[in-house]
């Protein structure tokens, strides 16, 4: 019984794709998000010391906490690409604003594809009119599509949550797929909401949203140059803006956590060459550092990662990782769960191992490490590693 | 123009290989070295906290730095194995030690394999009389073929040292293959001479050796919880022992990173799928520990190695993999090489896609990053990584 994504849009934002052949032709790679009203804005940005250039351009915006529209291109993501590649950037951004008729301040921009490649401003620069002219033509989901790179299909979700005994809306859409690893991915996020909310609770609660979602995926490791998570918040619904004290504070919080959870499970979903969703769980840890650490060991670990393609309930591998994770605990003490199948107690093996070759068999898996040490506990989410990730990573640009 | 790597053997050692069918029947799985004296004794062990019960045996006895016998098994890791294994591991060396008349503090013990299956002891405890009985009838070669797990070809070689007007030799064996990352690998390395070497300058040299090959060497960035290094010094050159203060001492660190530097390199042309070499050189950094991690963050990732395999010149995933690693360094005074194609100049692209293309053609790759921040420099090797690393590991166990 699957259940269809809510794909509630949140009042007064307005959508336009369009082709650029960024990258090639072929495909629509070129979005634009625009809020009707100025809106409070607030993003999170990749940890890499290498940003690409329109990462840098929006950490630089973000200050103002204000913003209206969002452009958008996947094929090129404008890394290493030095001086120019930050003239192109900021150049986009004024033309945009111009066909929109909004400050510069207002215009944010992301980028996602190879690196390294100067972005073609000959092909750009022409169609931003015909963006800003469609706008209003393409839906939300549109936008997910025109953002995608490796990913096999577009990722979106909504909540809709009461405020002050009105229904407003949170949608979100993100793209991923590869590169995904600690601290966000070459991942785009981008969430809208009608609900005002004050710019710093809003910047406070996408922070902790993502800390709880997108940094606690991986698929391979790598750290984009341009991972982006973006929420604006335009206040259509009218309300009275939530603060870290209203009210309604927990229950947008909730809403937000929901939304980019379930977009980075999407994200997982769809890694590059995935057959299976893992969950890995390290629990009663002496610290939630400790249980994150031990818990993206596991996740990354490609001997791990390998054993779940081939249904290989190897366990061994999980205590080694925890083991060179760089926590201190007791081996003797650690239990380790495929599903509901103990196959480690104390430390040694529990004779469960056709149980468990059954559990590995499952689309879906959840390894689960008990310390025995404390009581934090972190879930990570992660994919098996398959031949077709080597493929699609070996021919990605040629 | 092949050189065939030196197999000179040291004087006073002995070898014996057997088969125990410690995973599977049908081939030699369980050797032993001993040398005809007692010997000066020095390792290096996994920095993994889940170590397994050999290793634990081996660090308790090494404080005495005295040896004589190791006796080494493959296809099970007697890892996670709790009580028993820690039982079973003394009870080997206690047959083992009756068999050749020796005390059981001079035995040593190293296993390799599968984690967290109890060793077959109904197998093993009755073949160590054939083993210690047949020592002579083996080569050094043969040992490095039955410490073998997915290795593909036994790893051996040697040095000899003039040492006081006599010759000296040292030679050493090794197994890696898979899990193979920053302070060593599922790595087992041998190394035995003749030349008599005073034991805290036996330990010091072999410390530095490791950390310049062993520990700079990466498959696929899990440590496991079985390396070790052992070398065993047992003075039948008849040589005034080698001392930190000796003239002689240059000469035999100078030999004992040459032979491991060359093992370290043959694990790595060993790597579980790999089809190239690949040597990563992180240099003009500010401090060592900047180059060590720059480079281990390139020879590590997963998008670099799929990029190498693809043969596709994709020097953006560089540039992330430095920015990821944690060190500060300024992107517009970096330059990349693929071996002495610029392929990177300040930070961006120096427009030598099409002759780096045909250089990632070639069976070695060299990658030079260039920070131009300091003088500190690091090399570590690495391979590519392949559909058949995923088979491989996918299919290990079952």
């Amino acid at each position: 019984m699957k259940k269809l994504p809510d794909k509630k849009i949140p009042q007064g934002f307005f959508f336009s794709v369009t082709e650029a052949a960024i990258k090639k032709p072929g495909r629509k790679d070129f979005a634009l998000i625009f809020s009707e009203v100025e809106s409070a804005i607030a993003g999170t940005f990749t940890t890499n010391r290498v940003k690409a250039a329109p990462v840098q351009l929006c950490i630089k915006k973000i200050a103002s906490g204000r913003g209206q529209a969002i452009i958008i291109n996947s094929g090129n993501a404008n890394a290493c690409t030095g001086k120019q590649g930050a003239k192109d950037a900021r150049d986009i951004v004024a033309v945009a604003s111009k066909q929109l008729g909004i400050g510069i301040g207002l215009t944010y921009i992301c980028s996602t594809g190879v690196i390294g490649t100067p972005m073609p401003m000959q092909r750009i620069l022409p169609t931003i009119g015909h963006l800003a002219g469609g706008l209003g033509n393409a839906s939300f989901d549109d936008v997910a599509g025109a953002i995608m790179t490796t990913d096999t299909f577009p990722k979106i979700t909504s909540r809709r949550i009461k405020i002050q005994g009105k229904q407003g809306v949170i949608a979100g859409i993100c793209k991923g797929a590869g590169m995904i690893a600690p601290n966000m991915a070459t991942m785009l996020c981008f969430i809208l909401t009608d609900i005002a909310v004050e710019k710093k609770t809003l910047h406070a609660a996408l922070k902790s949203a993502v800390g709880k979602s997108f940094n606690r995926i991986t698929i391979d490791g790598d750290t984009s140059t341009n991972d982006t998570a973006l929420i604006m918040a335009n206040g259509m619904l009218d309300n009275k803006p939530v603060t870290k004290n209203s009210s309604e504070f927990p229950a947008f919080q909730k809403a937000l956590d929901e939304l980019t959870y379930e977009l980075s499970r999407l994200i997982v979903k769809d890694g590059e060459g995935a057959t299976k969703l893992v969950e890995v769980v390290v629990k009663n840890a002496k610290t939630e550092k400790d249980a994150q650490r031990a818990a993206m060991a596991i996740a990354n670990s490609s001997l791990v990662k390998t054993a779940i393609y081939g249904n290989d309930a190897n366990w061994g591998r999980i205590m080694a990782a925890v083991g060179y994770s760089g926590i201190i605990f007791n081996q003797e003490k650690a239990d380790v769960y495929f599903n509901k199948v103990k196959v480690v107690k104390n430390g040694i093996m529990n004779k469960k191992d056709r149980e468990a070759t059954e559990e590995m068999k499952k689309k879906e898996l959840k390894i689960t490490v008990d310390l025995h040490a404390g009581k934090a506990s972190v879930k990570v989410l992660t994919c098996d590693l398959t031949e077709d990730y080597i493929r699609i990573n070996a021919e990605y640009r040629t």
